[in-house]
């Protein structure tokens, strides 16, 4: 509890006169004011962050947090919860679409066991830091206990840090976790207030049938933990995951380290909503990437502030949004530390 | 006119079985079907061009077409003209946002005079291919005469076809032409059957009055032009620009010749209707890469039956929109090459 103390302490907002020089400096460029959008925007933001208000291009790191869910013993997915371990060892080999989109954006990949249910070979690229053989299964009671939803969520901020002084600086978040939809679902309406059926989705690809299965699930856990929106430890604990709390540990720490967190998509979300209800401010260092096609990843993003600019229809998760997003991010940061003034390329202004 | 029709002439559908033979593999990696969304269908619309199940990563060519617009006279842009050709200039000496992003997104960016209104100095990276010193006033006659609207359309398909003999293996559009979303507005209102008011956007930023102007003079130019729907030729001549016609003739050659085109935003959406009207099958060559602040973009795109897949609010043209998408298909081509099948990797399928 200390270690995340102690981060969220460290959270302060970016720096705004980075932000405005920054902004200065883009409606100088050889352009409209504010022609290119949301790369000009993330280029102030990642000003705002590292106080560079012409930042460097950073070096990237994706985070991939593994672990098992209790609730797949409700039937709430396609596929068996083997396939979470089978997947880390399909990311080490660099087969998975998450390794191949990583080394596509030029990010390195750190995948971490924080809660698979069976345990994994030692392996030069994956961090061992399980902190349960996944959680419990949330229809009957509490997925986790408060104290490991807090040691899920330290394990997250460890890595973030680790991470950070190895020389990120960017980070994506991922995961891997059969099942991750349902907790997801029951975090985003119990933050909405909204019902189940109005947020949940098919998840890796359920018929309707199952879909109703689900969606009921996800009601008896919410009614038999009767988590409080107000305590997001309580909720993270109750309705969330191993992976879920870790990756709201990684955007804690990536805010208390100011360094910006590419969002990927409805299970990074769902940890967000869990960082940002611990503290509001980190929303600031977040990046959004795409818009999943679950249903209830819109309502998070609105809940978040955040606005998503890859529409692509992915619903895979693994980090596979965030990777593609980095691809404009350093587009971005090459544009403001690239581009020429009017004034250095003798091109009139508006008039 | 013979190279248009010769060209016209060579284009057929895409390879349904390459298509085919791409969608076995892509249901057989490591995901959920259909899970990686738009890069799925990237990837099988590319097995489909090029008639190989896995595409190779192609070389990436940006096109830029510039060229400048008598109706500029009735003042509907923030820019003067002049802009044109100091821009050019500013592509030349890479300090332009597309010179930054095609850079950043490892294409070669071929910056093309089809009809700049001032004589521009020799440059070993620009193709002087001037048809005429920008188009006639709009909204008084005919931009073009049919035969330069012709000539314009062939430049486009000469340039491309030079493109695709020196390796390019993807086309990206762009363009430069202070004036230019006055024509496409046009283009698009005519294509829609509806009223210029509820097409006609802010371009580079008119103030409200401006706008006001702006509709006034695209609805005067189709009135006095009376264009024929039924006659692309004749729309592009009377309404249309020399930058439009060689982007139109770009898309051509692109299908004609088996290489996708990426079409950059609202200016070369105007010119792939009018290639579309020449050619529908062309439509199948076509990959939409961001949604314009333009909000005739929409409307376009409808037409064309594409979906952006970045939403970033820009609305600066150039191409920088294609490049940033040439990104996101490279990742697409990496993903049905590089990511092990479910055999391969041993992960259990789906239930």
């Amino acid at each position: 509890m200390e270690k995340l103390r102690e981060t969220v302490a460290r959270i302060v907002p970016p720096d705004v006169r980075a932000m405005a020089w920054a902004q200065r400096r883009l409606d100088d460029l050889t352009k409209p004011p504010g022609s290119l959008g949301v790369l000009e925007k993330m280029a102030r933001q990642i000003a705002g962050i590292t106080g560079q208000p012409r930042p460097a291009l950073p070096e990237k790191t994706c985070i991939l947090m593994a672990g098992d869910h209790g609730v797949t013993e409700e039937g709430v997915s396609s596929y068996p919860s083997e396939v979470t371990a089978q997947m880390v060892l399909n990311f080490l080999a660099g087969g998975a679409a998450m390794s191949v989109l990583a080394r596509h954006a030029g990010a390195r990949l750190v995948v971490v066991d924080v809660g698979v249910k069976s345990d994994l070979p030692q392996h030069p690229l994956l961090l061992g830091r399980k902190v349960a053989h996944g959680t419990a299964n949330m229809a009957l009671g509490p997925a986790m206990t408060r104290e490991q939803a807090v040691a899920a969520l330290e394990v997250g901020i460890g890595v973030a840090e680790e991470c950070i002084r190895d020389g990120a600086g960017i980070l994506g978040t991922g995961e891997m976790g059969i099942g991750n939809t349902t907790p997801s679902t029951a975090i985003v309406a119990l933050y909405r207030g909204c019902n189940v059926a109005e947020v949940c989705g098919r998840g890796t690809g359920l018929n309707s049938e199952q879909l109703k299965r689900k969606i009921s699930v996800i009601e008896k856990a919410l009614a038999v933990n009767r988590p409080d929106p107000g305590d997001p430890l309580d909720v993270l604990a109750k309705v969330g995951g191993l992976e879920i709390a870790a990756l709201a540990g990684v955007m804690l720490a990536a805010a208390a380290g100011r360094v910006p967190v590419v969002v990927d998509g409805f299970i990074s979300g769902a940890a967000a909503l869990i960082a940002a209800a611990i503290a509001p401010v980190c929303r600031e260092y977040m990046i959004a990437s795409h818009l999943s096609e679950e249903p209830g990843h819109k309502m998070m993003l609105e809940l978040l502030g955040l606005e998503p600019c890859l529409h692509m229809n992915m619903r895979l998760g693994e980090g596979t949004g965030a990777a593609l997003a980095m691809l404009l991010i350093d587009g971005a940061i090459k544009i403001i530390n690239e581009m020429a003034t009017f004034s250095e390329a003798g091109v009139a202004r508006s008039e």
